[in-house]
């Protein structure tokens, strides 16, 4: 294992047992803005120094910059939208019991944001409760996101404060939704570095949800990305299909990045301001049939090269895809129905939206194929102008369909982040 | 992301995207008795040096010490016994086709030992398709591990050469164990460090598997353990309930630590010489009555802190349990039934066994409680004095087992490692 040395508290120790066994919390990289994986701020904490010095007897040692990196849970944004992915997911939907109202709901966000504070911070606030399966590991880059579904408004009484923009998604002929794992009053993603990190996190929110029985669970899922340090590829990823995956997102230093993903300080509702709408797709990709294709056909589908995510006109990943561009015999070198041009923001009247997916895989399904394929997660400042009209195309003709289910489906409005003191949703909650 | 310099091969580049992309695949740590984690041996190879300078063209990136550490597949044993625990694991069962018998099964491992081989060094042996999803990334500690099942001896002719120690365990009282997910004629194993890496290596073993019809998926599971570098702590992990887990695993060090594990040199049948057999259980966590008990409780039903996993007795982690220790009020300090008496080797004839699980989450079960738990795998030279007396007596009064159900099992007789040329299994599949 590697350390960083960053600061001036952090000592380089041989792995193994700790003579001074001291957890170092780096806060670090990933702000409000902040793409800039483990760009750490130098800013470390020493949580705990115990120094009973008897060997093998503390929980406590250092942590290499992995476990030790820290996201804000406070600012302008939510965590987890701009958090560079990690490689653990969750995705958890709730309802609010059938007596639980505005009220309710409100003591319910006011909790979950103090314990999402804490456990990014890599602190317990129930001490060891819900610090039980994240100890020894620090916050690991973890991020806990929660947003609204269209059923929240009606059960808490706030259906004149509904967003326009969670009006049902239109319906895709490919759609094969399972309203069971599709919706939900609240939604909550939870992202980290590490496994146990995540998962305590998610039992954590779950116990805070089922206090005075507020919230039950509706659905949940996990996902995975690569692990940071598998590959040093900067932002993109692959899916299970082995594609690059995101080259096209919109960047931070986009000059209308904020205004296509976020919604505008004068925007509305008051309450979304700088927040912004996830469509969350769960699809099931096809991998029997995918695999079963020649590189030449997935390559034509999708109208990249498999190997590194070059357009299929040349250049590199990031080579713009020139849609124009026709071979020998005259036709497109792009196919009309491939996965790139269909999904365009040249064909979709500049359309964009901020992708960031985790794959998932659970196991196999009856009929002897895998249950895996991409928890599909879209940011956008309004899915009117970003998820749908994209969609709307893909449905008509694209090349990649064939090879994919829509299994789930789910459209939440994310409020701006909470200020010191504050809660997510409170504007919402208490305006 | 940090990198190791660890030898004269290995550039310390800035994150990003690379001017020269060199692939450094580090041959590390775990070898056939390695439990060192991550202490390379310096060995580093440069695998691709396209060098054609184009930014961004190429997939080929720098490696950090997570994704370029090599496990080798070659040994006297096979490789992800003694190999630490990776961040990710998969488990399959594959049943032959009714009309593959012993020439076929013979085919497969073959087939089989090559992909291992070559996919733990970072390559794909049939190009692409074979490292679609884990491209960009190295073997990231990949392991590939190969067993047989009790059924597999009928199936193939060679019910004469099936050892007694497959002979099927005792049903324990607390067994709630389904058929359809335990057993199974073939067993595979998959670890590694990277999430993408370990699907993409079942991928490949399962479309080897089908190939002609040889064998198919019986059931498959996944699960995982905390990320290198999010924790300092060099050998023991946590699960799912919160708890320390392997402390008292047997020790490479310890003189007797090669005949417990593993089948003798003289050891009956021949063919298992150096093998070693794995008791597979599914055992589910009841979370929520666990999480509803107090600290105190949790820890008396235990035998040890949960904090720092010291035993009740005192000192640390490693300190040895004093089950003869009694309190002021002249009461047992370890009470009778804690989890850490009945299963000492004291209370078990000196029965040891190397427990390497990883612990599992699928989601939300219809009662709303989480499926997960722990894929406990403990591997032995012998069932009859390793896992079955232990859990005999587990069985008949441990204060854990109410937050536990056992709902998989598997027994599997696992060969020793393949030479260089030659398969998993050849003895038995040859003799």
């Amino acid at each position: 294992m590697t350390k960083r040395k960053n600061s001036q508290d952090t000592k380089t120790e041989t792995p193994g047992r700790f003579s001074r066994r001291r957890l170092l919390a780096t806060a670090g990289g990933a702000g409000a803005a902040g793409l800039a994986a483990g760009a750490a701020t130098g800013a470390a904490a020493s949580r705990r120094d115990d120094g009973d010095g008897t060997p093998g007897a503390g929980a406590d040692v250092a942590l290499t910059t992995l476990g030790g990196t820290a996201v804000p849970f406070h600012g302008r944004h939510q965590p987890g939208i701009t958090t560079p992915v990690q490689a653990r997911g969750h995705l958890a939907a709730f309802d609010l019991a059938p007596g639980a109202g505005r009220r309710e709901a409100a003591e319910l966000l006011r909790r979950w944001s103090a314990l999402a504070a804490e456990l990014m911070a890599g602190r317990g606030p129930g001490g060891e409760e819900d610090l039980a399966i994240a100890r020894d590991a620090g916050p690991a880059s973890l991020t806990v996101t929660f947003g609204f579904g269209r059923g929240f408004f009606d059960a808490t009484g706030l259906t004149a404060a509904r967003p326009l923009a969670l009006d049902p998604l239109p319906e895709f002929s490919a759609d094969r939704l399972d309203p069971e794992r599709s919706e939900g009053h609240l939604w909550v993603q939870i992202g980290a570095d590490d496994a146990l990190v995540a998962f305590n996190a998610l039992r954590a929110l779950q116990r805070s949800a089922a206090r005075d029985g507020t919230a039950a669970v509706r659905w949940q899922m996990s996902g995975f990305n690569r692990s940071p340090g598998a590959t040093a590829r900067p932002m993109t990823t692959r899916n299970l299909m082995g594609q690059v995956d995101g080259t096209n997102n919109p960047q931070p230093s986009e000059p209308d990045f904020e205004r296509r993903i976020f919604v505008p300080g004068d925007g509305d509702p008051a309450w979304m301001r700088n927040g912004s709408y996830l469509v969350f797709r769960r699809i099931r990709m096809l991998l029997d049939d995918w695999e079963g294709r020649s590189l030449a056909d997935q390559e034509r589908i999708i109208g990249r090269r498999k190997a590194d995510g070059a357009p299929l006109t040349g250049g590199g990943e990031t080579t713009p895809v020139d849609l124009a561009a026709t071979g020998a015999d005259g036709r497109p070198v792009i196919a009309a129905n491939a996965h790139v041009r269909v999904t365009a923001p040249e064909s979709n009247g500049g359309a964009a939206m901020l992708r960031r997916p985790f794959s998932y895989h659970d196991g196999i399904r009856s009929d002897g194929a895998p249950d895996a394929g991409l928890l599909f997660l879209a940011w956008q400042a309004d899915p009117l102008t970003g998820f749908v009209p994209v969609q709307r195309k893909l449905d008509r003709g694209d090349a990649l369909s064939p090879f994919l289910r829509h299994e789930a489906s789910g459209l939440f409005a994310v409020p701006g982040g909470a200020p010191e003191g504050g809660y997510v949703g409170q504007e919402l909650l208490e305006g």
